[in-house]
């Protein structure tokens, strides 16, 4: 067992191995990057899918809205090259909303993160099996157990910790960089050498005549869209702390290869969709092909170079939901550590993962795969509210965090300036083109997560005042205490719990129920077994207190016998429960749990200054202190 | 809440209100005989069945074959008229078989009658879903669902008590006699009348031709399948002490009119089938009509009489199962009291029955009606072995109890001698006849449950044996113990904890767990918290063991060091565990938990002589004597 553990999740880590755990530039990009990078699949197609009712004429736009993103992106790259270095311990929004704007805008844009970090686990799980099953129809009937399967895969490999999770998700990243950029580089020459009219190797769909005119409302909406593709670019500043040796540094590097590739992309895939005339094609019907399968095959044809180009797109975009594996266990953890969230999440596991947090995850995504059927269409909507949100809370934050230091920081209070209004700006962007398909439930979910939060902080605040203390320790003397010892029967076991409870207290009553069921010899034998023996010491004989049950209950008179007494006065109670311990967990059925009933009972209901004592006899095993006399 | 289970359960009853829960001969007749008489509905076309390949000749035998049936009936009627009066405390096949041939014998029996309730449950509640769901046939998807319906209803009606399953089945049991009867009596009438040959209203099935000659092997096999009209019949002296007032008389004419309508009823049956030539049809064939449903229809047309019979005979069929209810409990807790099964079967719930044998029948029969999906053909060759082989110990063991008495018994013997030999000659014939089809699965489940039963009995021997004593205490002083309390801060909590711990002795030792994540103020204040106070009042500080766990495990390091000083010598060994204890079952995540993880591992681990004290702390109540000196 413990070896197939070790196999499955590898050998635990002790937490001086820390360091090992931590990653350089090279394996940063896909674990951070591969979220972002993904969108290149899918913020394009989602902004030619709005311009669809354009026809031939949606084209010209692309490469403007591209250009738009562009450069919101570019605002967004360089105000997050300044939180990586003002957090270098990790500023994601969280942490920098927090400590700039206050405890409520933290918990906002937490609550943001984490919603989106879960859609996006379930987002890309399923786009990546939909993707497939439109290529391997047979699979469809399959398609929620496939997504429970990449779902359980995911959360083995990062419960296994960061370092191996970086070696598994290398490959399909570069692969999918590779051959998207091949197409984009092969696609320009061919327009080059053709003096900007190459033939298509296989020709896209042909796009209808506009069905309308363009208006700022349907380019709006498609900006909307298009801003899908920014998802994910928070990641790398979100956990820098990851990163080894030189953290700001590597942070930095990571974050830049990431964004000029993703720009690279999109700008690449609109200049190349407008020269092969690409556009979408109406999605869920039938016919249906996405624009970089379109474009692929265009410049390519559909040879090995197709399908391993789509294998790779398929394989980023499940995978890019691991991207959320990395961070929302580093989220909760630090909500965790300002106590808004519960203390597991602040844990590390036996691979110094937050193992708590992966748990979380992986629950409530498989909950979103369940509901949905694994069928993305409806979850997309609600996505990109919660990034938005979130990038608009940091930069903002940031804008605080540079006017609070007293040198002069204009230019840098510029940055962040530019990043908050430009986000924000989107942000309600979004949420307009996109309330009434979904953003709305976005919308609802988010504040109800900020009060739960709110109230997992008040509890911990008031525990923590209630039991809070630096006096020391007061060693007055207390009234001897009442020592109850609840028995059946006169065996080793109760004559060992009377025993032990003699030492405790002269006044020691052995509480007997009787239900009606069962005679025991106790009452007959009491004075011979118990009293007389401890009168012959000198001491004050245990008392036999019967307590009457017609209705058979055995825990309930115990507790209210504890109640009763505790009413008396306040001397502490002490309740002595021996127990029958088995030596195989099957023996658990055949012996009475009343014992263990009893202790849990007593804990919830008996209320302050009662004491259990649970003294344990071991079945098979010698039991010396309470034998050495008894033969 | 306690008003839903009120509801559902009935309030609960005193012990002292037992009497009332037993019932009278009229009430003993649905209760304890709707499993033999349901049998009159499968027995005669069971035997029919086998008859098939006679065709119209095979008509000629039902007679012949009934009458067998009803002698021995008749046999098996004497001898437990004779058990009753000579166990009125409930003889049950195991009892007798217990006490006069010996406990392997009883066990036995037992395990033969278990195996054989639970089946007459799953198939008792399948053949009536199964004759509904031929009825209706949109009902068939839903087989399995109202198979588990049916059982939740009878569970919860048993678990209410006796009395009130008795008023439930009163009506479809009168009501499945009283149309049964009429179908009889009105077709003798008809048949008188018209000189020996009625006409049918509605004429039966064609019968086919015979496919081959009568055999006695054949006959022997229709005898066999008959024979499953005799089970059920064991149940009134299984549960005699059921009944009220002058026991044995009322089960004794319980029992005589059970039998008497059942002969009544058998006769009948085979007397206007062979009239109104009325055979079987193919079983499991499109056109099966059941020999029953031919019959009524024979004699009295499809019209209101027809559809009541009908209805009783399916609800009749699929509340047979309740017998299973009112015996199975009471053989378990039979059992259990001679400690061959776990203790639990020897309790009475709320409502004065033995629920574990509730939930335990419920849980058995579900399990089969899931395997076998509510299909019963495959089933029922099990079925019967058991009732046979319990039949015969049973009377063999009435021998033996007669011969035991000093007091000349010869025709008490005789009785009891002839039903052995007849009730195991029927054994063997049934399980010759049988054996293929599914008999040895029943032969071979019954010496496996003796084994667990065996088993079972000599844990408790073994047990009782380690753990009986009838000497008095001993109060030998023993050296101090070692007092541990495992503390992660300085708080009320775990001053609270220390405090206590130096009332147990003086050699009082915090551990302290350093997993390198969290930094403690533990170490530094030691001193000042702790060691002085206990020094300025003369007492030995307590002492601060750190322990180092690199692998961040809490529990285990502190098991590990209980060992290690166990291991330095024999003083017992007290762990004070301070936990907190929620207000709210939702507050449970918002804790640690190891406190609870800690006290469960001790108990399993940490062997003889560690004692547990959880010395609980509850948020948000005052707790006195803790707080009384700290503020």
């Amino acid at each position: 067992m413990p070896s197939l553990i070790n196999f499955l999740f590898g050998k635990p880590l002790a937490s001086y191995e820390d360091r090992d755990e931590k990653i350089g530039f090279g394996a940063g990009i896909p674990i951070f990057g591969l979220d972002a990078l993904s969108s290149a699949a899918y913020g394009p197609e989602a902004a030619l899918t709005i311009l669809l009712p354009l026809g031939l004429a949606g084209l010209h736009y692309i490469t403007a809205l591209s250009t738009a993103i562009v450069i919101l992106l570019s605002i967004v790259y360089f105000s997050y090259r300044q939180t990586i270095a003002a957090y270098p311990q990790g500023g994601g929004s969280y942490t920098v909303a927090h400590e700039n704007l206050g405890i409520h805008a933290g918990l906002l844009a937490a609550a943001a993160l984490m919603i989106d970090y879960v859609l996006n686990v379930a987002v890309g799980i399923s786009a990546g099996v939909g993707a497939l099953v439109s290529a391997v129809p047979s699979l469809q009937p399959h398609t929620v157990e496939l997504c429970l399967g990449i779902l359980a895969f995911l959360t083995l490999i990062n419960l296994r910790g960061l370092r191996e999770a970086g070696v598994v998700f290398l490959l399909p990243t570069w692969l999918f960089v590779g051959t998207l950029g091949a197409t984009i580089v092969w696609g320009a020459i061919k327009t080059i050498s053709s003096g900007g009219h190459p033939t298509p190797v296989v020709p896209p769909h042909q796009l209808m005549h506009a069905a309308e005119g363009v208006s700022a409302w349907l380019l709006i909406k498609a900006f909307a869209s298009g801003c899908t593709a920014m998802t994910g670019v928070e990641a790398v500043s979100n956990g820098t702390q990851a990163f080894r040796d030189d953290v700001v540094r590597n942070a930095r590097l990571t974050l830049t290869a990431i964004i000029a590739i993703l720009i690279a992309l999109l700008l690449g895939i609109a200049w190349q969709a407008q020269v092969f005339h690409v556009g979408a094609t109406p999605p869920g019907q039938t016919g249906y092909q996405s624009v970089l399968s379109q474009l692929i095959g265009a410049v390519a044809g559909r040879g090995f170079f197709y399908y391993t180009a789509i294998a790779s797109i398929v394989m980023v975009v499940a995978l890019s939901a691991n991207t959320s594996f990395a961070d929302f266990p580093r989220l909760c953890r630090a909500v965790a550590n300002n106590r808004y969230l519960p203390w597991g999440f602040t844990l590390r596991g036996r691979r110094l993962v937050y193992s708590q947090g992966i748990y979380v995850l992986t629950a409530l995504a498989a909950v979103l795969i369940i509901i949905f059927q694994g069928v993305t269409d409806r979850l997309i909507p609600l996505f990109a509210v919660g990034a938005f949100l979130a990038f608009t809370l940091s930069q903002a934050g940031m804008v605080e965090h540079w006017r609070k230091q007293k040198s002069s920081n204009a230019v840098s209070i510029a940055i962040n300036g530019i990043g908050a209004c430009a986000t924000g700006a989107t942000l309600l962007v979004v949420i307009a083109a996109k309330f009434m398909e979904g953003a709305w439930i976005t919308l609802l979910l988010i504040p109800l997560l900020v009060l739960l939060m709110n109230g997992v902080g008040r509890h911990y605040q008031r525990v923590g005042r209630e039991i809070a203390i630096d006096v020391p320790i007061s060693l007055d003397k207390v009234p001897d205490p009442i020592v109850l010892v609840p028995i059946d029967s006169w065996s080793k076991i109760s004559r060992n719990g009377i025993q032990f409870a003699m030492t405790l207290s002269p006044d020691v009553r052995a509480l007997h129920i009787e239900t009606g069921e069962v005679t025991s010899n106790l009452q007959a034998h009491w004075e011979e077994w118990v009293a007389e023996p401890a009168r012959r010491q000198g001491r004050k004989p245990p008392e036999l207190v019967v307590l009457q049950s017609p209705f058979r209950y055995v825990v309930l008179p115990i507790i209210d016998y504890v109640r009763q007494q505790k009413n008396l006065g306040g001397r502490r109670i002490e309740v002595v429960i021996p127990e029958m311990v088995e030596q195989h967990w099957y023996q658990y059925f055949l012996h009475n749990q009343r014992g263990r009933a009893l202790s849990e009972m007593l804990k919830l209901e008996a209320g302050p200054d009662v004491v259990i004592i649970n003294t344990p006899w071991y079945l098979g095993k010698s039991n010396p202190a309470a034998e050495n006399t008894a033969d």
